[in-house]
């Protein structure tokens, strides 16, 4: 079976050219096939706020309303993505620079209004999954910006880029043994979140249920967790969560969290 | 022989979203391969004035410095490039936008600095037509925008669209007849610039060389018209200037400018 590994990383890494340079660095060495989602970063409420677009968060989650799509297409769709594609190609990687609207690869519908309006936020709907393993079998590293395409509506759309790492993973499932990576600005799933160092070595359900329970594993760390288990039930063979600044040692093992079904 | 259509449209159809859906439609209701290479509109001038990046023109022609290098990668790669991708997903196009950094399609090599430093704006080395064939085989449609990548510096480069389509249409001559399409906001190429309906239907050489003698064809339109001489000594099959709204009717010779070698 082919091998394929689905990294995503934060905005954490995005905002700091240096790590983004290191973590970039570490990707191009990776051997087999491989897919890259990007965040955004605060690249976005930085450009929105000079350009008089005000920035409205509802628990931690940004509302996208017309004007501040138009940012976020230009700054993940645009600027973020393609200094990504540039610093890739410079390091001899052949990437691709792509939205989910892009050969119409990523579906998704607009969130339906419920307690709060999102805005133009989008739901994935469905992976053309032959066409993004075209991509990867002509020796091509998609680099995917958090945006999809709802085609109903006909508009882009900001879409979390954890759940779009989550669904290319689980849509190569059929002809490659996937691995999902989650690259952020800790080492791992922390037992104690006051405590760098408590790296939980292997998260099971029944671990996760606990953490959960005793509040030590909340808040954005959550549906982080659910996506992994997600895609692990799907058919991803693997799911790590890790230092963007030791992704190698993490796919051997040696760092970071690796969620399992136990 | 496949029959492919590059086509470009300019500033002034961008800038104005009544006029692009119309040029949308009819560029979607087109046969047969085609490739769409879009310039970049009033929208970056007015992007860097509201983020206080100054837009400095010499003979029309923009400079491009790091800070506006950031925004065109926006407004160009980004938002004009993602929208046009939408809009043609929404006509059924298999749109698929790119920048020349994508796939490693368009290399380009920064402009040297001569009388004046136009800063980060690069001249095109080399087109790697067996991936864009590729694209265009799977039927997928591309849409470039005028950014490329020089490799040695590591960083993209503010092309001319012109060029750019220029480029890309002899690149494809090996494997299909090609066309080259500008459209701009003029009904085609003017024997009196001050008679919007003074429209030259043949331009040859001889022609072209007694307009410019007589000062009739001037400022843009020579390095235009310089590309499209370029492109059918180089095998491109045709070459029509015309007006976005006209697109159907130039294609069938009714309407615009065919460019010819006599």
């Amino acid at each position: 079976m082919n091998q394929i590994t689905v990294l995503k990383i934060g905005g954490n890494v995005i905002d700091n050219p240096a790590a983004l340079t290191r973590f970039l660095t570490a990707f191009s060495a990776l051997r087999g096939d491989k897919v890259l989602v990007h965040g955004g970063g605060k690249i976005a409420t930085q450009v929105a706020e000079k350009l008089n677009v005000p920035t409205t968060m509802v628990e931690g989650r940004r509302i996208t309303d017309q004007p501040m799509l138009e940012v976020v297409t230009m700054v993940y769709g645009g600027l973020v993505n393609k200094q990504i594609v540039a610093q890739l190609q410079t390091l001899g990687i052949n990437a691709i620079g792509l939205t989910g609207a892009d050969a119409g690869i990523v579906k998704a519908s607009r969130r339906p209004v419920a307690a709060v309006d999102y805005g133009f936020v989008g739901d994935i709907q469905e992976v053309d999954s032959g066409r993004l393993q075209s991509l990867t079998s002509q020796g091509l590293v998609p680099v995917f910006a958090p945006l999809t395409f709802d085609p109903s509506l006909g508009t882009l759309l900001n879409t979390n880029a954890d759940t779009l790492a989550q669904a290319l993973a689980v849509d190569m499932i059929r002809h490659n043994d996937v691995t999902l990576v989650y690259c952020f600005e800790k080492k791992g799933v922390l037992s104690n979140p006051d405590d760098d160092n408590s790296v939980i070595k292997q998260l099971t359900p029944d671990v996760y249920a606990e953490h959960k329970d005793a509040g030590s594993i909340n808040k954005g760390m959550i549906p982080k967790l659910d996506n992994a288990f997600a895609a692990l039930e799907a058919g991803v063979k693997r799911v790590i969560i890790c230092h963007a600044d030791e992704l190698g040692a993490a796919l051997d093992g040696a760092e970071g969290t690796t969620v399992t079904l136990g």
